[in-house]
This record gives C-alpha cells, structure tokens and sequence, in this order.
C-alpha cells in the first residue's frame, strides 16, 4: 500500500538489530484519520460483510482494530495478555513467546464472546516472527470460529512470520512488509 | 448518562469484593458504536475545539480513546506500562501502583510526542482509585501542556479516586458513576 510505505520511509526509525520504531503514528501516537485509509484498504482485500466479530491483541492492536470496528460495524474483542496460569475454565488461552520482550505470555479471550457461530477478522499493527499472530489464530480454532481473514498493518518480511503463514494457506494481507531496514533506509516488498 | 447507566445494569457483573465488570461492551469485547454515544457525550462537556491531543493509558483506556480521536479529528497517545527501570532520556515516566493488581508500573510517554504547546484531553474507561490517572495527570504536567479535561467511562465512586481529584478541582466528568455494586444490584449517583 504506497500511502503506508511512504509513511514508514518519511517517518519511521531503525535502529540496530533490526528494530523498526513507527510509533509516530501506529503506536505509541496514533494517527487515527490515517488509520482509516488502512481499514478501507482491508475492506476492499476482504470480504468484510461476512465477518461477525474484529480479534486483536493487546495492546499495540487495539487502536487499528478499533478504527476496523467502527467502520465496518462490528465488535471487536482484543485477547489480553495474562501472567498468572491460574485463570479459571471459562477462557480460550494460548500461550505465545515473544522474542521482542524475551518472555512467555498467555494470551486469553473469555468464552463468552467467541463462539462457534463467529466469523472472525484478525486485525493487528503489526508482525514479525508471527507468534502473537499464531496465538490469535489459535484461539479462533479453540473458539470453533470461522477465520475470515488475516489483516496486517506493517509486516517485518525479513523476521519470516507472514511467508510461513502464507505458505500454510493463511488468508493473511500485510498493507506494507518490510524486506529490509537498515543504515541505507527501508526496503518494501514488490518495490 | 442514562444510557451508560443502564447498559452497566443490564451487562455489568458484580463480583465478591465490589469488583465490577463491564467486558462485555467496555473493556474485552468493544461495542464501538456504543463509544461513540460516550464520544458525543465528552463533546458535550469539554471545549473539544481547544484540544490538541488525547491521551489514554495502555490498554484498556485505548479502544475509547481512538473512537474519542475519530470523532473530535485530533490524534491519540497512549502511556505505555514498562516494567524496566532503565528506559532512557527521552521519556516523561510516572511511576503508579495499582491495587487491582498489587504492584507498581512505569507509565511512560515518549518526549517527541507531548510537549508545552500541546493541551490535553484525558480520556480513560475505568477509574476505582484513580493511581493511573494520577500518573496520566503527572505526564501532562511533566511535558508542560495544559490539561483540557479528564474524561472516564465508568467511575467506581465507592473507591474515591474521583471525589478526590474533584475536590482539588481538576475538571473531571465520568459518565457513569457506580456508588454502589453489590449482592443487591449497582447504584448510580444522581439516581
């Protein structure tokens, strides 16, 4: 999507190891008028009209998929991330590692709100290794859910998440991957 | 608001230790369309026209904040939690405890987004105690900004947290404000 990569190259910083900082305007500060754009953009690569419920993780996701709910006029649930094993019968959880933060987390997502009868649309900001993405979908299976589609602000393609999930057939969209950051800038896909 | 009142009484739970739960529309499953009714209603109470940013704290406070930032076409921050000491020089930080969870968090906000020009709309789902809050409060201080007002969804007045910022005269409007949640039912104030 030219609007996103243009933004990243204008605004986006890189810094050593890899780390891609847009938190100018996707997530720290959130540019939600841009934000829009994006959830137009998923509108005309999905088929929106037939999902039931918007499914992201906090908290970096929660502002896109906020932006997807309000415009497609759907609920959105974001899973949260708990620390305690302890948590009752009543939730879907799936444990996920980040290699960002170096830790374990379990994601959860009430039983209450996810249901077989749902057709779900994963939203989230962005992706690397694809492990919080994993957990997401992971709950959509214990739910019994349909999976409508996998949409996907900024995806770092170097970190291999999105091509493992597109090989295995996922119906995952990223508005912008990055094949490349580093000293001489950001290199997007199918530039 | 009647609305939010009677939305709180028909879904909200009450749980042993006046805890209160509205995840059904607020703060786990998200009803955007009903947020942009609490939207409105801020609009109503604040000189909208006056503010330059809106800042909410990670994650609960963020899907409000961004229908909040659609609505009045103005962007959102949201305060991060860190769990490290350690976070640089180009940080406002305000450490808080929170007694829901028993321990102490960071919030912290990037410099680069929030500084003496700006004037601050707070909006927050949630307030018992009002320690995030507090810390919200101590950010906008920090970066020199004018506070425009504090926006919450839901106040649990029993816990006093707002009573007090009232009473040392920050211009705080909560939607709804349970008095009372027990075996009994909710009590709203004003009722």
């Amino acid at each position: 999507m030219d609007i996103l990569n243009q933004r990243i190259r204008q605004e986006g910083k890189i810094f050593p190891g890899n780390i891609v900082k847009v938190d100018g305007f996707l997530n720290h500060q959130v540019d939600t008028q841009f934000l829009r754009l994006l959830a137009d953009e998923f509108a005309a690569r999905f088929d929106i009209s037939r999902a039931t419920k918007i499914l992201t993780a906090e908290a970096s996701g929660i502002a896109l998929a906020t932006v997807c709910s309000l415009q497609y006029g759907i609920p959105m649930i974001y899973a949260k991330k708990a620390k305690s094993g302890n948590l009752g019968n009543e939730l879907y959880r799936s444990q996920i590692t980040s290699y960002t933060y170096q830790k374990t987390v379990t994601l959860i997502c009430s039983k209450e709100w996810l249901g077989p009868n749902d057709r779900v649309l994963i939203i989230d900001d962005f992706m690397a290794r694809g492990e919080s993405m994993r957990g997401l979908i992971d709950i959509v299976r214990q739910a019994g859910a349909e999976l409508v589609g996998i949409g996907v602000a900024v995806e770092k393609g170097f970190q291999g998440g999105g091509d493992g999930l597109r090989s295995e057939g996922y119906p995952l969209e990223s508005l912008a991957i990055i094949d490349k950051a580093d000293e001489n800038g950001f290199v997007f896909r199918g530039e």
